[in-house]
């Protein structure tokens, strides 16, 4: 990673913590107290970009009395997350051009050239605008710096909640791997951000330790004051579930609980493993997962109560997610064991 | 951890790196470069331990002129790893209280009580041996620290190659999450390796920076000079193939290929993705996925050569490994790297 990489990002603190672009959660108080705390803050847009307009215009009005230093004046300090295959290019294209975040992060396309497509037309309505792409192998990543010039790849790792193409590797095989093939390939500019698994400060040590340019979390910012949720019930799960490894599980059936999936068939999910899980692996036909989630759905926690029937997007590291803070606080802590946790790992040599 | 962990291994230097105990595969040679290097190696024991019988008495005439300190002079400065579901304790009872390996390594029981079981008999006929505990969650983790006493927590993440408990995690939650659990339980003086997704000094870095207090390593000693390996192209196949989030597996069909697997259900584990697995999961039955291995068993090269029908076991770190090198070589760069790697993340902040 060239040494300016920063620049691009200059209200950013290091190391760089990003909130991730989580569709339906991650809204402008989120990304704009992130990037406040000098984190990167991103809003996860859904397929209605008329809501991420009024996001967007609620982020500016937000942040314009915080002075936040920008690369160029006529972006905002936050990012916009993507799902390719969900969105319409053109309509996204309107609300992009309007707003002009710092940046546009491209994840899950419904084919690989779709991250061509939308590199170009986003640039083209906001040329300041600088393009992180999302993948989940090095083979990927490297067709796709070929063709697209992202300032970063999101290495999205298999321990990552929410959806990604499946199979995949912790970080500590995808960031070094890909960082070297990278290098080889002459992308040395290119930054990798490590995303999956991480949930503290250490996690954040660990990804700068094998290499990383910085961190996503994702299902640490579920627990700060700032994200929406659809129930109450949705966060206590989180803060009550350990040991994400056995707790969480990564399965299509999250994504058919209300119907057919509209995901592409490449692509699962992480989230809490549970009762629709079990069911559904033990042996329940899908009709009757979904009529068992289509009742609790009813219930005023919506499903994500104590038996879980609905979708708790998270990932392996939700067992060290036990406190609700700001997401500043969260950015700070992070930032300041992060720094900790190599300090004492080079004591202890 | 305490800080007189290391004493236990005195002839082991910082960071501590430990070589998988891989049946079959981790002979006297390897263990004893890896010790020789300042590292702690490790004999993987098959179910006839009159084998590792042999492996003993030759490492310890292979070690006799090294002079390695060893904490009591009674132990050999090298481990021994058991598969527990596989192995006779009582033979394995007479074999240790013979040799004496300073660290006996306990994995993969047929019930989780076993680790018990065998942790007492192992103390019985050597007391000095120190035992290390394998397992993939923090809540076996737990548990297994109740009843038993181990130095070690081996903690394998879902990157691990070969055979584990499915599902896991990666070791940048796993890690942070059981040294939280142990201190909170009263275990803080127990030892947390991470295991699984590391190959090469990177890796090794990231464990360290997110709390482990050393690493465990199979995949790349399979590219070390001293390995034991059924083929040539076993290694051919481990340097080519990359990005090992994708090209290697975890499934139950490796341990089909010759017939019935002998394996508890719970365990899987992870190899290359090659012919037998792709045939297995496009829908070809085990009956023809087993006539197909049978017919390039036969070959020279044994099922291992270019389409991989044999079971060749790697972690997701595979695409790291690239070059043949003696197991003292690589326990020496991956050290210089990790600290190399520690020093540069905190200079980046």
């Amino acid at each position: 990673m060239s040494t300016s990489f920063q620049e691009h990002y200059p209200w950013t603190g290091r190391p760089l913590i990003a909130s991730a672009a989580m569709g339906g959660y991650a809204g402008p108080a989120l990304a704009t107290a992130v990037s406040r705390a000098g984190g990167i803050g991103f809003i996860g847009a859904l397929r209605d970009v008329a809501i991420l307009d009024q996001q967007l215009t609620s982020a500016k009005a937000s942040l314009q009395n915080d002075d936040l230093k920008v690369a160029s004046e006529s972006t905002l300090p936050i990012g916009v997350g993507f799902l390719l295959f969900a969105t319409p290019l053109d309509d996204a294209s309107v609300v992009i051009g309007r707003h002009k975040p710092a940046i546009i992060w491209l994840a899950c396309p419904a084919q690989e050239q779709d991250f061509g497509t939308w590199s170009k037309a986003m640039k083209k309505v906001s040329p300041s605008s600088r393009i992180w792409i999302q993948v989940a192998s090095v083979s990927v990543a490297l067709r796709v710096v070929s063709t697209c010039s992202p300032d970063v790849l999101v290495m999205q790792s298999s321990d990552a909640g929410g959806h990604g193409p499946f199979p995949g590797a912790g970080i500590v095989s995808l960031v070094p791997e890909t960082r070297d093939a990278l290098n080889r390939g002459g992308f040395s500019e290119i930054g990798v951000f490590a995303a999956g698994g991480m949930s503290d400060g250490r996690g954040v040590a660990a990804a700068l330790a094998c290499g990383a340019d910085g961190v996503v979390m994702g299902t640490l910012f579920l627990a700060s004051k700032e994200v929406e949720l659809p129930a109450k019930e949705f966060r206590e799960a989180i803060l009550k579930t350990n040991d994400g490894g056995i707790s969480t599980a990564r399965s299509a059936v999250f994504d058919q609980l209300a119907g057919k999936s509209f995901w592409p068939s490449e692509y699962d999910g992480r989230a809490i493993a549970g009762a629709s899980y079990k069911d559904f692996r033990s042996g329940v036909g899908i009709e009757e997962v979904q009529n068992r989630y289509a009742i609790a759905a009813k219930e005023a926690h919506k499903g994500f109560g104590e038996e879980v029937r609905a979708a708790i997007w998270a990932g392996s590291g939700i067992g060290l997610v036990t406190e609700v803070k700001t997401a500043g606080e969260i950015v700070t802590e992070c930032r300041d064991l992060a720094r900790l946790c190599l300090q004492k790992a080079i004591k202890c040599l």
